[in-house]
């Protein structure tokens, strides 16, 4: 079907990709030019602004949108909110915060525009395996996405579905991202008591491949992660320094809203926190208080 | 090959099985008659000792024990070294604390017997996908036991790996298993804030099946996760009370050991010990000081 694409960052040049690959017909912006470009080259019809994407499409429109949360996600909705027309529909397939979701199809319904929020999990696998999509919006509206939900999904069956009304898809795709969050924290830990095991000299690599098949922990992740450890055993080319992207954080804060204990997701959000304080000023703390109750020596500068 | 088999439990049933299966010749014990029958008839040849076990096999004799960890293993070890000779293997193949492994081997050692400590996961689903097997010996030993591990994987040359020295494969095997335990802590929050979350309505079940395909957090907890829930959504059937069994335990002793922080592994163990007090004396102690300090109200029995 036709789909206008707004953003061609990692995720979306892999999504009009797969799009193109299913026989869609694309077009497609990106405040990048080049990119623009390149997926002209695929087949995609390239323009250069969202008011122009929109004059090539036909009515009744569907515009996927693919830019980072935030700010760039709520600018494009609203220059695209200007030049659509009642009956067309936004797809918000970033990793928007749900209350901004819901905030913003209640203020697209007042111009009779649909909004649905898609949680996309897949990263730059995606392309090749397909995407997990959990689909927020009027069962109405996402069954005129079918035919592209059903080509981004890993087979037209499996891998998306609708959860619930509008906000919902972003709102599992945050509790996702925060079980991801604890997941990489239980291996990571696993794998550090393995490295600092000197007795057994370990093959970490070696390891994480015999866990890959019929082990309780093997997972997508894990397959990952025995590829990372067999290009790097030792990862000596990797910092101890861990981003987090929001929706751990937010995670966080909804389970406390709820009133539900989870502490290994807020856990793990905390240790990506700690790894970039480089100068732990608790740590500091701790150490001024032994010595001043204990007389325990401190490190000095 | 030719192999004594002690313990026909819940794994040791399905491992027999496996190697029937896989041509395997087959003498096998367990205090359970029943069991020993139901193993003979599967086609291996039923004994009711340890002795009458070591006296059908021929040297040098292979005998795997897959009995409890702790005093049946203990016990089972030291009844097999009183008959087995110099040159026969004893496999260990449950969960031993790794420690226990390498004082057994040392002790089998003096009478020139050797031990092989195998790290086993697969659960009931073994049987048919086959182990993950963590190998802990001497690399010419583990090498004799090559076409038994080769069967019990989940396939020749997948799944299952010499990863060090006596010890070692019961040490790899405890540090899964306390991944394991953050993996599963890590699902279980987030389908709680899910859970929660009234305000979406969300169909667990729905959610778990469509993260199964393409996700990050695909894996093969998942599936099981994702079938668990199909068949009781609201876990309606289950009682929030959770066993641990050991290897947790080890494995944040361990890291405090190797002062390795592994706060995500701990936490998940401590959630578990939590989930079984059913009167929490410091929940009241917490409630008390409230009251004491801030005239907070109390809930009284």
């Amino acid at each position: 079907m036709q789909l206008g694409f707004v953003g061609l960052g990692k995720m979306g040049a892999n999504m009009t990709q797969r799009l193109l690959n299913g026989g869609h017909n694309l077009v497609v912006t990106d405040r990048s030019d080049a990119a623009v470009r390149k997926s002209a080259s695929a087949g995609a019809t390239g323009v250069s602004s969202t008011r122009e994407l929109i004059g090539k499409l036909k009515a009744p429109r569907v515009v996927w949108v693919m830019v980072p949360a935030g700010d760039p996600t709520e600018s494009t909705i609203r220059s695209l909110s200007e030049d659509l027309s009642a009956g067309d529909i936004i797809v918000d397939g970033g990793n928007a915060h749900y209350r901004d979701s819901i905030r913003r199809a209640d203020m697209l319904k007042q111009n009779g525009i649909h909004f649905v929020d898609v949680g996309t999990s897949g990263g730059v696998w995606g392309l090749k395996e397909g995407y997990s999509l959990m689909v927020g919006g009027d069962a109405e509206v996402v069954g005129r996405l079918r035919p592209i939900l059903e080509t981004l999904a890993p087979a037209k069956d499996r891998g998306w579905g609708r959860v619930g009304p509008c906000g919902s898809g972003h709102f599992v795709k945050m509790i996702h991202n925060g079980i991801e969050y604890g997941m990489m924290q239980a291996y990571a830990e696993g794998f550090a008591i393995l490295q600092a095991k000197k007795d057994f000299d370990l093959n970490l690599p070696g390891i994480a491949e015999i866990w890959r098949h019929g082990s309780v922990v093997r997972s997508w992740l894990l397959d990952l992660t025995a590829e990372a450890l067999s290009g790097d055993p030792n990862l000596g080319r990797v910092k101890p320094w861990v981003e987090d992207s929001g929706e751990g954080r937010w995670t966080v804060m909804e389970a406390i809203d709820l009133n539900v204990s989870a502490p290994v997701i807020t856990e793990s959000l905390i240790r990506r926190l700690r790894s970039r304080e480089e100068d732990s000023f608790a740590d500091k703390m701790l150490a001024a208080m032994r010595n001043a109750f204990g007389g325990h020596a401190v490190k000095t500068e």
